[in-house]
């Protein structure tokens, strides 16, 4: 059964983009796969400094989130839109999980031959998918399938119901076909 | 069997991009593909207009290419650098195979679920990978799964053998990794 | 008094950014600058070809239109988005003017030390921003310094009145600040 | 006089992007400009959160950093290439400073009409050009003039003499240039 990590760019506690990566990984589970959330809020790092990698290594955050990453078949990130690009938060944990642990280790380990989606929820009206371009840019240069297929939430702070669904039926659809496209892809492409 | 088309930016009939289609469309075929190199030559057409389409439909080497495209499972592109992006030949091209020529056609069926793999070769010491970046947002955009291994060869003068074939080992190698990836990613996503 | 040229990326004859480029010349008259709307129409140029090149140098339509860029302190593009990117029309025609007519030319002389300003419109919700990113990162590449502000009108066949003033205030204003940056931008660059 | 910063994307004590941005400024001061090496190393901050700004607002180090922003006017920025894009460091240090601080303030005002020029330094062979388009785009899209001009510096670790200056007279020569270019740009841009 192929494992799917669903995480955000955001630990804020009430982060729409929180919500839309629970929301996902619920619904990939009817779907039939080991779908798993990841708070990244439970895997804290120091922002990267190459002296404190020398020195001590991966920080233990990091070590467990790149053993998520690197069971892992694919990866959904729901990031929000900072300045038009994706969070530092989200940059941090993304490079940290790039580094070797030792000599004999394949680079990107993480990454290579793994498949995401990407989406976005926002309060205003494009729905965050300005950051999505360096984001799907970034993944594909470091071995990551990008699925073509993507999603962006405008109006935000209305999209999801007290339980945390999508209140539109419209965008409940489009998360459903992109999920049936992320799981078809990772079942396709996982070795 | 999945069947691949192998295409180059340019025209220009000693392009070093058509040499690089040419002898991946060669290296793919002895992977056991149907693997076909296209000649963007044989299928001229004026620069896209609305009110040319909207006359007079496709052109017929667009409809030639488009149909070839919609049968194809995946495309391999051999991309020139002009000024930091991809050429207009090939934009054009790309455009007008986008376009549907009947209501009931599925949009973008040249494009939605296939695999392309990017590569080029430039006189400089880049190897022209500047003008994949735009290349693969693009497509990206429109509904292709592009592979994340893509081959940029600089010095391109000095690349090539008399019958086309590239000299150094390690480019050859590095082709052949870029084909394989290639190859089972589109058999994986063929459906 | 500084120069700008307004072109569109469009020759289609309702084109809605041949609108947009035509109004915002118009405009930028009224700030007393020399602004001269371009009909990409009356420079017409085959598609590019290195081949054509090398035998006949500049089409008439590209030494033309070469002239109007390298005489001009900055231009205005007012940019369709076609499969998210920019139109081949215009990439053919930014290609051909970037090319030196002789050994003694300094390279880019159409772009070097000029400045852009760049604008969209579409018919759909995001008013064809998506293909202003490639178009200003291709900008930047090649010595053109792109002002920041850009602007994109969604609903476009709603935008303009019959006389091709935009109906929204909101709009009106937008544009009259992006042309204001764009002409004190100029004007502080110009040598 | 002009007021013009230089920063490193990174903190490590070795790096050569500092080293980079070091050289910068000194040369930028034979131009005759106020020009000041910032160490993002003493402006440290935490990962920025949203819940984090809105109970304490802006960290020290952020309030410092920004208050140097908006008083200059320009800034160059010397940025190491993690997996293809910009690092974490740098994005949370442009993020945080991106935020307001009280109701009245104008958005953005650490950027808005200020002017950047960008460089990278690498152990490799492209000297860290990729990093440079996503960090390009981002400033191009909230509000500075990010000049044309770039410098890549590659095989990093033999380019800088015990002094701490550029070896290679070419690379000493871009330099120049580019500083050139940004204190002029800076000049003609500054209200």
């Amino acid at each position: 059964m192929v494992k799917l990590l669903f995480l955000a760019g955001s630990t804020r506690e009430a982060s729409l983009n929180k919500k839309l990566a629970v929301v996902a990984a619920k619904k990939a589970k009817d779907l039939g796969v080991d779908a798993m959330f990841v708070d990244l809020k439970e895997f804290e790092m120091p922002i990267y400094n190459g002296d404190l990698e020398d020195r001590q290594g991966l920080p233990e955050g990091a070590k467990k989130l790149k053993k998520l990453f690197v069971e892992a078949d694919g990866f959904f990130i729901a990031s929000p839109e900072y300045n038009s690009s994706f969070s530092a938060l989200l940059k941090n944990a993304l490079d940290w999980i790039s580094r070797s642990e030792d000599k004999d280790e394949q680079p990107l380990s993480a990454y290579k031959g793994k498949v995401a989606a990407l989406a976005a929820v926002s309060p205003g009206g494009y729905g965050g998918m300005r950051g999505l371009v360096p984001l799907r840019m970034m993944l594909g240069n470091i071995g990551v399938t990008v699925i073509p297929s993507q999603m962006a939430v405008p109006s935000g702070f209305d999209a999801f119901d007290d339980k945390g669904g999508l209140i539109k039926e419209g965008q409940q659809k489009m998360l459903l076909n992109l999920l049936q496209e992320f799981v078809s892809t990772t079942k396709a492409l996982a070795r």
